[in-house]
């Protein structure tokens, strides 16, 4: 690394050594960057300089990287990348993270890299790549040790030295024991392999009937697998009960976090997939208004009520004040009910159908928190017009609008669950539409049928 | 079980027995209950029920009830029965269980309890629970397995076979090894164990130096440490580097879950805690005012721009149709600012102090997608009205504080992190406050401008 190197953004300098393809300067310089560093000044990189980047590194190294890439970058800098030095990085990476990744690839580039390795190798990670992502098979890795159920301790402790080697980064925890058809028979723990006379059949220690899940298990039935039994990892089974992988409880964990954050995200617009700011600025636009074309032609829909009512609106012209307020409001008091809604979805204390317990839930709040927010706005607009009437109608308007927020917004959840649709994308704008919808009528028609007091 | 209490909902056939006291019953009837069903059943009980049922079944039944139940659900329950029953269930749970629970009890509640301890299990429990549950300390469990730097093989393997018995539940994975002063000096792979000679002392077969986390580390930092490590636990170590604990990788990865959904709740207005129907409807009415009542200030706030211009509004009454369509749009815009901002702090791609590149990635985006759905409701008002004029001022304003609504979006979360304060909590609240004031006042001053065109 030359003096000049530092005095500038590590970035920049890791770019232009990058481009330069100086390879003793780059593994110098990352080596220099804390981890969390790293992961920023690689973000910081271009596409183009990524894709460089790992290729000049040493496969194990671009693994390490690569890890720690948000996933559309690191798809992308495998893309740019020559086949043979892509499946080289990719051999470095665990099993479940290479189908991860060869997931995301478009699937010339996929086939491609696949070419490229053991045909073994290649036909075990196709196969790992076509489970879907949140499922037992997509989330299991195939680094496991098997035996047959007719060895000896002795043969199995050989086993494991030598599996040892090959999975030097993973923790073995279990030894599985398998008949002739590869069927999962049992399941050794190594604290009892410790304890038992060295020349028994393993079939004599093993713990029978284990529990396994399917390969094709979804994420919430995973979740509550992990719930109910306090293991690390279990055997994944296929149909006819052939083990095909282990899953270990953090990679069910992990996949539940992203979840929830893939959550937060849809609820905010963020559709289409990952949005990072280094992306092309026609994609991330598009998909941003995909999302807001949506949403504005609900939010005419709603704001035709308002068109249509425009002489009540014209005689008593401070009602425009409030009809934001109302609709904001209402969106607030229901996106609470949504989220308190989802929420007990997950902790499993509702399903979709108790509409029952959730309405009365919410009835009782939203009189209670109506009568609140309303006296408030109702004080609000009587002493700014000095109009008692005035202050009725919004206040009475907000506190009726805030219980249809709540109930909606209680109930919009499990409506969507119930008809098989993602809650967390479409509650808001439906909540949103019709809580407007009803509170600008709700303003309006109280308006009009007292107009003679407002003017 | 009689036919009776088979007609009817589960929870009111529960109800009734637990009522009644009937151990036999209960037991029966929550056997046959499958897993998912008996959390929903169990939520759906009282506070008082759900305290008898816990003193109706035995310790381990019970402990196994009380770690699916919602952590409220179970302070509440464990409050209410008699203190010796409370701690003979919380024995059965993992030591990391305990010290969650424990923190979340009145401090009266957790002495009676403790009180009814073996004083040194009562004494490890205090030092437990006095840790930030989402610190290494309050994550950690003290099942673990810990031998003398001197002992042999064989005695480890002892120690191994003894505490197998005392810690059936959990996964043994390592045997970790300390000095006299109870320092960690290295880590026992069982699989190392196994092909040692049995008569070596563990020094020499133990790894040295092994990685290890700090009581006090948070939950970043230990995201951070298991990125870095693919292990599926580590030893927590106080600042004397004393063993003190294990923390597992799930253990992290379900607290991470936990946040992200956190996180959510509080971006939609449930603050103060947890929220589920079963609660008081006072305290869940006052829990949601606390969020609603600082908006409805912001909002009042915000419309007073509206009413500071109502002789504008006055002359131009269409503008009002436009005003919640603005401020509800900006809204949108913004929050999706908002996400892609805290998915890359997460994910490490910007730090607090990367302004710059956030604006650079906002404002092209902000100038793209204003000037489309500025586009579009300028085509919609001059449709409306057949005033071009209008279009303008409508499209114009929404096209501006689209811009205005996405620099500040992805702005906020950033300055909120530096400033040490919850970017979900306050984003929300700011964002709407802000684009709403900008927004309303662009619609009115604009056409403020161009008057004359437009009546």
């Amino acid at each position: 690394m030359t003096q000049d190197t530092q005095s500038r953004a590590p970035w920049e300098a890791l770019a232009e050594l990058v481009t330069a393809g100086d390879r003793a300067g780059v593994k110098a310089l990352m080596e220099t960057l804390e981890p969390l560093e790293s992961v920023r000044v690689v973000a910081r990189l271009d596409d183009d300089e990524r894709a460089k980047l790992l290729a000049l590194l040493a496969p194990e190294d671009a693994a390490d990287v690569i890890e720690h890439m948000p996933d559309v970058h690191a798809a992308d800098a495998l893309e740019s990348m020559a086949p043979e030095d892509a499946a080289r990085i990719l051999e470095e990476l665990p099993s479940d993270a290479q189908a991860d990744l060869l997931g995301d690839l478009e699937s010339v580039e996929a086939e491609a890299i696949l070419a490229q390795m053991e045909p073994a190798d290649a036909a075990e990670l196709r196969e790992l790549a076509a489970y879907p992502e949140d499922s037992a098979g997509g989330l299991m890795l195939t680094e496991l040790v098997q035996v047959p159920a007719r060895s000896t301790v002795d043969e199995v402790i050989d086993s494991i030295r030598q599996h040892a080697e090959e999975y030097a980064g993973y923790d073995i925890q279990y030894v599985y024991v398998v008949d002739e058809a590869e069927r999962l028979v049992g399941v050794l723990r190594l604290r009892d392999l410790l304890m038992a006379p060295r020349n028994v059949r393993v079939e004599r220690v093993m713990l029978r009937d284990p529990h396994s899940v399917r390969d094709d298990a979804g994420l919430d039935e995973l979740m509550h697998f992990f719930e109910e039994h306090h293991f690390f990892g279990a055997p994944v089974l296929d149909e006819d009960g052939v083990l095909c992988g282990v899953l270990r409880r953090s990679g069910v964990e992990a996949a539940l976090a992203e979840q929830s954050d893939e959550t937060f995200r849809r609820t905010q617009g963020i559709v289409g997939g990952e949005e990072l700011r280094s992306m092309p600025l026609l994609l991330r636009s598009r998909r941003r208004l995909a999302w807001l074309s949506v949403n504005i032609v609900l939010n005419v829909l709603a704001a035709s009520v308002i068109a249509l009512n425009q002489d009540t609106l014209e005689a008593v012209i401070a009602l425009a004040v409030f009809l934001p307020i109302i609709s904001d409001m209402s969106g607030c008091s229901g996106n609470q009910a949504v989220a308190v809604s989802l929420r007990e979805l997950t902790l499993g204390t509702i399903k979709a159908s108790d509409l029952r317990p959730v309405l009365l839930g919410e009835i009782g709040l939203g009189i209670l928190n109506g009568l609140v927010l309303g006296g408030l706005i109702g004080v609000v607009a009587w002493a700014w017009k000095g109009n008692p009437w005035l202050g009725l109608v919004a206040g009475g308007a907000l506190a009726l609008n805030t219980l249809v927020a709540v109930c909606i917004g209680g109930a919009i959840p499990l409506v969507l669950r119930r008809l098989g649709k993602d809650p967390a994308l479409a509650a808001g704008p439906i909540l949103t539409t019709v809580t407007d919808m009803c509170g600008f009528f709700l303003v309006l028609s109280l308006a009009a049928m007292m107009l003679e007091r407002l003017v």
